[in-house]
């Protein structure tokens, strides 16, 4: 134990760790404060996400389990599993889950979404999420980030692809995908969930403020569904005060 | 002449049509009140549609001709060319042109959009635009709809591929295809689109009030451009005050 160190009830909060407040359940979450921390990005899929009675979830990356931890208190799911392949990020998820005591809806495994479909039944997953890193590899300025921040935001270890083709093997007939990204991928998105049959059903995107293009996507896919996708009323982030400024700027 | 018909100058508007003002650059339009009449989608595709000066724009299935009429006035396009495969179509969209006075920039021609790549030259277009039927062969209640309807409704003689595979022959590289459709076939669009080789760039959803499902899209798309898709901020149709009214109920 560092003498800046803090001591938590039984838990121990690093000198490089803070505590978030989750706003919900009296759930918090502890974060490296080096590393990737979570953004709106991450509520956002929390709040779109349904999942019901008896459900199992399973959240590809979930870095420091602030998906199926929200989810708990946002859904009617049972069970919650996150997968992270990054071993420092897999321990404090487990560390978040114990945090909560939430040990008997949420299980935090280690693995590579590369091999998901070796780790889990074929076809026996209700719903997956998904957060995953919005940059191509090879694209993007790598120089500013450490590699535990490069892996959270490009496509280093895994890429969409992977995600969508490991997810149509694992999801249940009409189990159900929910995922979040830029805009710019949409195509990219939506060729590949028609071409592994999972449709997508509803899409809502997110604006920064009022007049401002979508920053964000948040798709729900159905596998086996028709291609009949509705667009919901839009987000806007900021409210309308805010967006007024933008308009006169 | 009927007893019916009206003298309009040197036009003649009989008794079946009706006569309306395009509140802009002083243009009017024909229509036949028994067959399809221009809606909001016409006007929305273009306000959305981009010509620049010395471009040659072709718009499949003009109807009355609107399209080109209205971006006569809108653009900065030079020459604008109307595709029309129903005689009586073809026949009011000449009678349009004439009565606006624009023989010399505005041309309509009567033919199939699946025959389009024998129409004209190969990589010879600056700009597609389209206002497609919107509903799939063999799906609906055509019951309702005369023949005449149920062709600018319905997919009935060209189905959405035949006209983004049409048009990627006849768009320059880098020429812009502007469609206005339902976001249900979002989906089918994106995959038609990628599939041709014309990147969608820029695309807008129209609500028909806050809080309410799009029902209308517009795609700008480029033939050879990257998958870099844009949204733009949506469009609601009505005013705040109505839409107001809508949240409450």
């Amino acid at each position: 134990m560092s003498e800046n160190d803090k001591q938590l009830g039984s838990f121990l909060l690093h000198e490089d760790e803070r505590l978030d407040d989750l706003q919900i359940n009296g759930l918090r979450l502890i974060q490296n404060k080096k590393n990737f921390c979570f953004g709106i990005d991450a509520v956002l899929l929390a709040n779109f996400a349904r999942a019901k009675k008896g459900e199992t979830v399973l959240d590809l990356g979930t870095g420091t389990g602030i998906i199926p931890i929200l989810l708990t208190a946002k859904t009617h799911g049972k069970r919650f599993i996150g997968l992270e392949i990054q071993e420092d990020n897999f321990r404090l998820a487990r560390r978040n889950v114990e945090l909560n005591g939430l040990q008997d809806r949420v299980e935090i495994h280690h693995g590579d979404i590369k091999n998901m479909a070796e780790l889990y039944k074929p076809s026996g997953i209700d719903v997956i999420t998904v957060n995953p890193p919005y940059v191509k590899a090879g694209s993007g300025l790598l120089n500013d980030y450490s590699l535990h921040k490069t892996i959270s935001r490009h496509e280093v270890l895994c890429n969409l692809e992977d995600i969508v083709k490991g997810s149509a093997r694992l999801l249940k007939p009409n189990g159900r995908m929910y995922i979040i990204h830029r805009p710019a991928r949409l195509c990219e998105l939506i060729n590949l969930f028609t071409g592994f049959k999972i449709e997508p059903k509803t899409i809502q995107f997110i604006h920064p403020s009022f007049g401002k293009n979508a920053n964000l996507v948040l798709i729900e896919a159905v596998r086996g569904g028709n291609s009949m996708a509705k667009i919901l009323p839009p987000v806007f982030v900021y409210p309308e005060s805010e967006s007024g400024k933008d308009k006169e700027q």
